[in-house]
């Protein structure tokens, strides 16, 4: 909290013209979940890049009124470490988002906010937790809103809430693995914050996890050329997200419906929300279709017998 | 050119705060192009969104000061149609691009740009040479420079150049189509302005067009979930960028070329620029992507039997 206190500080402490949110993969995803809440709630401009896009198209805008925020769950990253110090050199405020604060990630930012990682302890202490505090504080400092504060406080609940989202799934998400243990193609949809969650899904769970060939389709995007890829046989899970973009969501799962015998509806507003305000659900949903999700990448690990720690490429060479 | 003036005039009347750039699909991807180029070369800032999202997820910086460029083909994109009323409705200044100016969307608008389409005219006045025309225009107003009267002069070279790069790249193209017309799955690659090509690619080519499973990755995001996909019997299409995101499009085809037996690498610094100065070559390169890549899916439409004009949802039902 001390640290995320310091970056605040320094946030208060400049005029901020933009917010930069750098990453690479699952990170990048995550991040980008703070990039749609900046867009919807403020008036500052924000924008998401995947690190070495963000060092070589050098965006001109970047600069000492600029925020950017980077995250990397080691923190050793090679693109997201020198897209910190490339930030950094332009003057931004850099701030780290990383579970070991001795990494070269925290070391060539500005300023470091630490996260636990299977330690045991509370969520709140976690990727998550830690975040949501972050983006919200930011919020609340650019544009106070006692909602801003509303959500910070129920970030307490996060620890119950994963918890219980877990249990209400389980049965589904195994028997999706069930399901789809012999597929070869699995693609996934969302709007709005979810679709983020449905990239991540997609890169880090099907296609790096599971070897299963997949896409993150846009559900809005859906109607302009991939839906004619739609037929009985092709495997869409599809989130339908609890906030303004749902109705995107609906049309496509409508359509998909109608033609594809194999459409898995990861339903959000379904999921137990106890202790969160009605009008906050939105905020809190992300977080929860991501625990819902990785219980969906169970599911399959365990029919196909695919474990999800196994790699060809990552950890084994250079690349 | 009387349109691009008087929606150039508009911009110049206003305190441009931000520049959204609003379409579906294949038109979206296009006025990604320019999202791309705003973000590299001036301050001001720009994003791109699918028009349902824009409308739903509402950004708090959309108002008076915000210039919303929207694109759509027949301009009858019922969302796209919604985006400019969205907009208009909020004060910012509305810019339709469209080959029917008596469309739904140019009606929406407050300003509209026309381009010819197959009407045997000069690229210059097809739906490229007009948005190249807008996008430097537009530069060139918010920031001055001889470069982008410079670009703004060789666009009368892109008719020849269209021209010369379909001759010189037709006998790989459907060489590519005839190599793998078996394949049911093509993954396409690229970064920069050129990742929107490879999203144009995936989306209305190959999944649209001629229903082959597909999806396109960053060349940066590429080792952070995706490559784990690669092996040697999986077919990539990389775009190896004319401009500053190249060496990430390089290190990818390293990668790719060493576990797959299938990549394609479309070089865009091999092509023709005859005329086009060497300091501009960045900003036609993705002009002429798009032209070879339509070729690469000639070539495939022709070893498949399947013509690009078939559909089995669009243009027959409402969805």
């Amino acid at each position: 909290m001390n640290q995320i206190n310091s970056s605040i500080k320094a946030v208060q402490e400049v005029e901020v013209k933009n917010i930069f949110f750098v990453a690479c993969g699952g990170s990048l995803a995550a991040l980008s979940i703070g990039d749609y809440f900046i867009d919807r709630e403020i008036s500052v401009p924000s924008k998401a890049y995947t690190s070495n896009e963000f060092i070589h198209s050098n965006p001109k805008s970047l600069g000492k009124n600029s925020i950017v925020i980077l995250r990397s769950h080691s923190g050793t990253t090679p693109e997201t470490v020198e897209a910190a110090k490339f930030a950094r050199e332009k003057g931004a405020v850099t701030i780290a988002i990383s579970m070991d604060t001795e990494s070269p990630l925290c070391q060539a930012a500005e300023y470091t906010v630490h996260y636990n990682y299977k330690d045991g302890s509370d969520v709140i202490d976690g990727d998550n937790g830690v975040f949501y505090t972050l983006v919200f504080s930011i919020l609340n400092v650019l544009d106070p809103n006692e909602k801003y504060e509303r959500v910070l406080n129920q970030l307490n609940n996060l620890e119950e809430l994963f918890e219980s989202n877990r249990k209400l799934t389980y049965d589904r998400a195994f028997k999706f693995g069930e399901e789809n243990k012999r597929e070869e193609i699995i693609y996934t949809m969302g709007s709005g914050a979810y679709y983020h969650e449905a990239y991540s899904f997609t890169s880090c769970l099907l296609m790096e996890m599971l070897w299963i060939n997949s896409n993150a389709i846009h559900t809005g995007e859906y109607f302009h050329g991939p839906f004619e890829i739609t037929d009985f046989d092709v495997p869409f899970l599809i989130i339908k997200g609890e906030g303004p973009t749902r109705p995107l969501d609906e049309r496509a799962i409508k359509f998909a419906e109608k033609f594809s015998n194999k459409v898995e509806v990861v339903d959000i507003t379904q999921l137990d929300y106890s202790g969160i305000d009605e009008d906050l659900k939105e905020y809190f949903g992300p977080a929860l279709a991501g625990v819902v999700l990785r219980q969906y990448a169970d599911g399959l690990a365990e029919h196909t017998g695919h474990p999800l720690s196994v790699r060809r490429y990552m950890w084994k060479m250079d690349y």
